[in-house]
């Protein structure tokens, strides 16, 4: 049997430490984009923890505009002692169609690792924080690795992508009625709105009169949706 | 203190299982490419393993152009139980020059995970077997996870690479005389060609008159490099 562990409850006597945390306005796991540089401007914070808090660890990171990230699926993800599936079901193709998990990114497969590139935007190192944009990563996710990314071994524009150069997502409108246009900083409904605009109702849900809730930056945001429009209906 | 075990000799009782093993033409760390795709047209196996060789877990692999395996550093990289070190000099860099360990792809960091694009060639479901080509993976190095490659989230040809963008390999003439044009199959020499012209000696050695050695394809080939040409000198 496996030991998830390490990767659902990081402990010291595991075999793989994470080196930073990740800090980012989603508390849950409801609204996160499905992969990173969907929501671009959606800040995060990548936090060095423990031993790997030294500046120098960090120095020369700066002068590249992405990173990558590796890092547990902490939340979502195959439950730890399941046992994990061949086959999965991509949101992208509806939830009908089963692929090989090996030909999807879904968190759900035998070591539960999440691979993301983010634009890295400004270090400290004094904090030990790199601040990134367009990260897929729930708040609390624990990062295994940080990687400069490397446009001539990384980047292939032209890559066919299977199932995903075929099906797209469907992108909502979203109103923001005046009432709660000060709910938030102006930089921080960009961000949400980029996020409503992926739809973030759980997947094979498709009913107007349902009210459905995300937590951003500390606070809850309740939507509805019909005909291809998102309408916010709160702000707790 | 870490336990490495896991990474370096995988057992089931660690928390991370291998996939898949890479299977090679390089026995061994010396010539092995220092990223994917530097030499794209070297040759390798991706073989899945034990409860991992089911054939559902690939459907719909191959529709795509490349994938990612993430893997252990098993040869090179950090010693097992040696602390990690906040600096590494890149070879790029001439061996100099301290850059920060998250700045660099070197194998010597906190977690030794390698991160790697190529290009998929063909899937064989029946051997669980997935061809591909361009990998800077040495013979029998352990897979942790294959994911599909996404253009449109992991794409970013224009991306500043600090240090690699003002940097280049010096790369060499090859010269392989006659006597050992048999030696390999023309496919094999191609493949071979490339890794000679990246300049596969021991970093910060430069000696005309000394005889280097590398293995491929279960041979033992030897060379000179003096003014920017390499020659063959044996293949034994």
């Amino acid at each position: 049997m496996k030991r998830w562990r390490s990767i659902w409850a990081p402990d010291p006597v595991d075999c793989m430490d994470p080196v930073a945390i990740f800090r980012s306005p989603f508390g849950g796991k409801f609204g996160i984009p499905r992969q990173s540089g969907l929501a671009e401007d959606v800040p995060g914070e990548v936090h060095l923890v423990g031993e790997y808090r030294q500046p120098d660890a960090l120095r020369g990171v700066e002068d590249f505009d992405y990173i990558w990230l590796i890092w547990g699926f902490s939340a979502n993800g195959t439950a730890p002692g399941s046992p994990w599936k061949a086959t999965v079901r991509p949101p992208r193709l509806g939830g009908n169609q089963r692929l090989g998990v090996f030909a999807t990114r879904s968190p759900f497969r035998p070591n539960p690792l999440g691979l993301s590139s983010v634009r890295l935007e400004r270090v400290d190192v004094e904090k030990m924080i790199l601040y990134v944009r367009g990260a897929d990563l729930m708040d609390g996710t624990p990062i295994y690795d940080i990687k400069p990314y490397l446009a001539y071994t990384d980047a292939h524009p032209g890559a066919k992508g299977g199932f995903t150069d075929t099906t797209s997502w469907r992108e909502l409108t979203v109103v923001v009625p005046d009432a709660y246009a000060g709910a938030f900083q102006p930089e921080e409904w960009l961000s949400l709105r980029q996020v409503l605009a992926l739809d973030p109702r759980p997947r094979y849900q498709d009913d107007p009169d349902k009210e459905y809730g995300l937590t951003f930056a500390g606070r809850n945001v309740r939507f509805r949706v019909g005909d291809g429009v998102l309408t916010v209906t709160a702000v707790d």
